[in-house]
């Protein structure tokens, strides 16, 4: 089954957003099965987008339109499809007591523009919005099907997932089997060594199928498989994932698609244990890090970014000898790494203490390369371990590849325990 | 003149990248005046990515592809167009001895395939490539006119702005009066408001055109013109600079386009000035966007993420009776936010010391409202000032916008020194 995802929007083709609506798609569309030929990005004009919908009509089998069903007169997209079809427009009552209730709700005097977000073309499905205010639609014609989604991510996302979703499960995708996904994760190992270590289970993939993906400083892979009933995937699922563990067994973290901070923000939280830290050159990146995670508040309390030699001492009390003088290590150090975890322990009472000093660039420092990194784990009685990292790439690159080491280095330590 | 953009790369179509290069094509493209009217992305597929190229002769004059000049049996951009114009591949010398100039000096054999990235359709201009390996092409053909482009955005970005931009202005425009454009940066004031204070101007836009631009907490304007030469431009965008200059004078803080955290970096380094912070519900954000600006090392000396109270008496000498008891104002108010920023400042002994301390959710604190933020500036010598802010969103726009705010009150207060 072939599919064409088309974006309406003249705020797209100004290249004022980036059309990250296709990318969502396309990844929950091959999930299910469906093979995205064509993304096609339109503006707010009603010929144009008629031209769009003829030639997705020739070349897909399923068309869903992300965008133009909000207010203004600049909205076109059920406009199109309705002439596409050659049906003509209401106004759905449901749909036009939610965008009355919010209005209400709020007291606010709703304009008559908003009227627009309850239109629907005549003879097809209504797909509540119920994170915003412009209801979608789905709709089966002559073989093809078609869905209309809005354009806000945080209304498209989930109007996709619940209502668009099951839809085409129902009606389009009946004679097929379902597909069942499920994301392994990893840490502490790079893409190329990742597939390098799972080639052969690549090469010789027929069912379930493997794909790696790849962001920075860390890798996704998926596993998925068709077959008739969830209990006879998870059956397939398992065993891949049992073997992918025993052949990665100290880098894969979980089997949902989680950040590996958030497992150990709520690992930590669950075992009540608490972590403060010490960073240099990541400059904040550690701790923003960690509590971008909703919850951390209960288990990291604080720590002191020391990005000058005097707050070293200062506040962390790194002895002078370490830093200055012909013979001394340097900021940029084991040594110091070692001092830094310890100390931002200590001066919290924390159960882990964590450490980064390192030479983020571009310049160098104390003559020392541009990506040496040194990080440090310390742990209530037990004794305390620096790793030294050798990292390549920009300054923004350094910083983030040492935080997601860190990370993974925290998670191993967790993992022994 | 009306222009499509063609990205090629089944990565694309499965979602495991979003289409950055049509925004950035379709920026440019405005800036020089041409329309783009529609974006498509097609996969690595012969068949259907002559379709494509057969759609965008019907509909534009100018064709722009980007991906798929690469090694492999995948890569068929060239190919492609070689078929829609009737030509014939050859291998472009210049550009293999590029190619093979790269192998040589790192010593490594060079397969075979990477002759594919010296093919040239016949009869086309090249574009050499000055970051990777594949040879790009311009070529204009029956009033088309044709731009083949690298897919990674490191190596096109280059391409167009220094080899395909000029082709297309010397072949393409030659006719137009080119496009001058700046760019107006804003702090402190939101979309909206900033677009209700300059209406009237927007309204009677004719020549220059005005453009705003939002994005998380920032605002950009977009000023353009069309003129014969640069300094008749320069003229024309001069007066209307001044003019919103003169509307929004505590909100614009440059003419180019640099982060607000840039501007405050290089201006203190410039005038020697230091700075510590201390955060509690950014949790680093602050410290971590400004040591993310390289040079920062000789303006940031240090400062405390405060996350926990004990945190907050222990390293910056908050009095427990402001944090604790009945009548206490807690840790989430003015006087703790005025005792962290001096604090901050005094322990690092830097010009000015920084502080944030707020409720960033999901979850409230103290009985406080999510949103609630307070951030003070302390500087040697001055009086600490302290702002509240009562913030929308979600716990990561709540953490954003106070750092924006907090470095939009630090730029007001070094243009009063």
């Amino acid at each position: 089954m072939k599919a064409e995802i088309i974006a309406v929007g003249t705020e797209l083709l100004l290249g004022q957003i980036v059309n990250s609506n296709a990318q969502f798609l396309s990844v929950e569309l091959a999930a299910l099965g469906i093979d995205v030929y064509f993304q096609t990005v339109v503006g707010d004009n009603l010929n144009r987008l008629q031209q769009a919908i003829e030639i997705a009509q020739s070349r897909a089998d399923v068309i869903l339109f992300t965008g133009g069903i909000g207010p203004t007169e600049d909205d076109l997209t059920k406009d199109g499809l309705a002439a596409a079809l050659g049906r003509n427009l209401h106004i759905d009552t449901p749909a036009m007591e939610h965008v009355q209730r919010f209005f209400d709700e709020r007291k606010i005097f709703m304009t008559e523009n908003n009227r627009k977000q309850a239109l629907m073309v005549d003879g097809t499905t209504p797909l509540p919005n119920e994170v915003g205010l412009a209801v979608g639609l789905a709709h089966a014609h002559e073989g093809k099907f078609y869905i209309v989604l809005p354009g806000p991510p945080r209304e498209m996302k989930p109007m996709f997932t619940d209502k668009a979703k099951p839809w085409l499960l129902q009606h389009a995708l009946t004679h097929e089997m379902p597909i069942y996904s499920r994301m392994l994760k990893f840490a502490g190992i790079g893409e190329s060594l990742l597939e390098d270590k799972l080639i052969d289970l690549i090469r010789n993939q027929t069912d379930p199928t493997i794909a790696p993906y790849a962001k920075e400083g860390e890798v996704t892979v998926r596993i998925s498989t068709k077959a008739p009933s969830e209990q006879e995937a998870a059956e397939k699922l398992n065993a891949l994932e049992e073997q992918i563990r025993e052949i990665l067994p100290e880098h894969m973290y979980a089997n949902i698609d989680i950040p590996l901070e958030k497992l150990l923000v709520d690992r930590m939280v669950n075992a009540s244990l608490t972590l403060s830290a010490a960073e240099s050159c990541t400059g904040g990146l550690l701790m923003e890090t960690l509590t971008s995670i909703p919850g951390s508040s209960s288990m990291f309390l604080g720590g002191i970014v020391c990005y000058s030699n005097e707050m070293k001492m200062k506040l962390l009390n790194v002895p002078e000898a370490l830093l200055e003088g012909k013979d001394a290590p340097g900021a940029v150090s084991r040594e110091v790494a070692e001092v830094l975890a310890e100390q931002a322990r200590l001066i919290a009472d924390s159960d882990f203490g964590l450490s980064v000093t390192g030479v983020a660039g571009p310049g160098s420092s104390e003559r020392k390369p541009v990506g040496l990194v040194y990080i440090g784990i310390a742990e209530r009685g037990q004794e305390t371990e620096v790793f030294e990292l050798n990292l390549r790439g920009t300054r923004d690159n350094i910083r983030l590849r040492t935080v997601k080491a860190l990370l993974y280095r925290l998670w191993r330590r967790l993992e022994q325990r």
